[in-house]
C-alpha cells in the first residue's frame, strides 16, 4: 500500500524542559483536515543497546537493578545508551563489562524496538552477546550490579517472575529463543 | 534471595510539568551510602492495555496509526490508556471497539510489562482477543485509524516490517505466540 502522508505540524513548542528530557508540544493537521495538539518527549537522542549475554549454551546472564520510575528492583538484560562516537556494537560491549564484567565476542543484531512511538522517538539495539570472556570496565552505576544466571530452557519460570517486566527485556528474550531454535533447525 | 533494601528518597522535587506528564527529581541514599539524583516522569497513572485480536484461527487484526514521537505511522497492535472506573479488560474490549470495530468475547491475560522503568511507572496489560463480534465505538482518534490484517504464521515476515517496532507489540506478539504454542500441546 501507498505511504500514507504524515500530517502537518502547525507549529511546535517546547513547554516543560529538565536536566535529562523536553517536553514539546505540536500542532497537527492530518491529512483529512483534522487539528490535533500533541506531546511528545524528546530525550538524549543517543539511542540505546540492550543485550542478552550467554554465559554458555545453557545460561544467560541478567541484572537485578534499581528503577527509580518503580521505585523498586528490576529484572531484566543489561543495558545502556548509547556514548557519542559509539556504534551500537561497541556500546554494547561496553556496557556488557560495566554491568556484568564481561565482554563479548559475537554479538548477533536482534531487531532495533522503540518504548511508545506515540511520545518518544527512543530507539533501542537489542542482540545475542555470545563468546564472552571476563572484562570488567568501571561504569557510573552507584552500586554493584546484582548479576542473576539463568537456564536458557527456563523462559518460562523468568516470564513468571513479578519483576521481569521490561517490554524491552521481554522482547529480547523470546527473540533470542527465536533465534536459537532457527539456528538449531539449520 | 532476599529483597534488596530501595534506595531511601532524601527529597523530591517538581522540575517540569506539561500538560500531561511531570517530570520530578529525586535525590536518593543507596544502601552503600552513594547518593545520586535521578529523573522520573509520572503520566496520567492510569495504566493502560494492549490487544493481539484474533479474527479467526489464522488471522490478527493490526492497526496503522500516527506516531508522534517518531512523526511516522506506526504498524502495531490496538492499545490505549485505562479509562476512570475501568478494569484493563473492559478497557481492553472499548479500545478494540474504538480502533477496530470489533469487541471480543475471550479476553486471554498474557502478561503486565513496563516501559522503561527506570524513568516511568507505567504499566500495559497484554492481552489476546479471540471470538471477535462486529461493534464499533467512536473513538477520538484523529482519522479512522488503517485496519491491516495479518496470517498468523507469518510472525517473521511481522517482525521484519520497518514500522512493526514498539517493544511492546513485539512482546505481545511473541507472547500470543508461544500461548497457541502451549494449547495446541494440550
Amino acid at each position: 500500500m501507498a505511504q500514507k502522508q504524515v500530517p502537518k505540524i502547525l507549529a511546535r513548542q517546547l513547554v516543560a524542559e529538565s536536566r535529562l528530557l523536553r517536553i514539546e508540544s505540536i500542532d497537527l493537521q492530518f491529512s483529512n483536515g483534522e487539528e490535533r495538539r500533541y506531546e511528545r518527549v524528546q530525550g538524549s537522542g543517543r539511542g540505546a543497546v540492550l543485550v542478552v549475554p550467554m554465559l554458555d549454551d545453557k545460561t544467560m546472564l541478567l541484572v537485578r537493578e534499581y528503577a527509580a520510575g518503580l521505585h523498586n528492583y528490576q529484572l531484566g538484560f543489561p543495558k545502556g545508551l548509547i556514548d557519542p562516537g559509539e556504534t551500537p556494537a561497541i556500546a554494547a560491549n561496553r556496557e556488557l563489562r560495566e554491568e556484568i564484567g564481561y565482554g563479548a565476542e559475537r554479538l548477533i543484531e536482534l531487531k532495533s524496538v522503540t518504548m511508545a512511538p506515540a511520545f518518544f522517538s527512543a530507539s533501542m539495539t537489542l542482540f545475542i552477546g555470545q563468546k564472552l570472556y571476563p572484562e570488567r570496565l568501571e561504569g557510573d552505576e552507584p552500586e554493584p550490579l546484582e548479576i542473576v544466571p539463568w537456564p536458557i530452557d527456563q523462559v518460562d519460570e523468568l516470564l513468571a517472575q513479578p519483576d521481569f517486566t521490561e517490554a524491552r527485556s521481554v522482547a529480547a528474550l523470546l527473540l533470542m529463543q527465536r533465534w536459537l531454535q532457527a539456528e538449531e533447525r539449520i
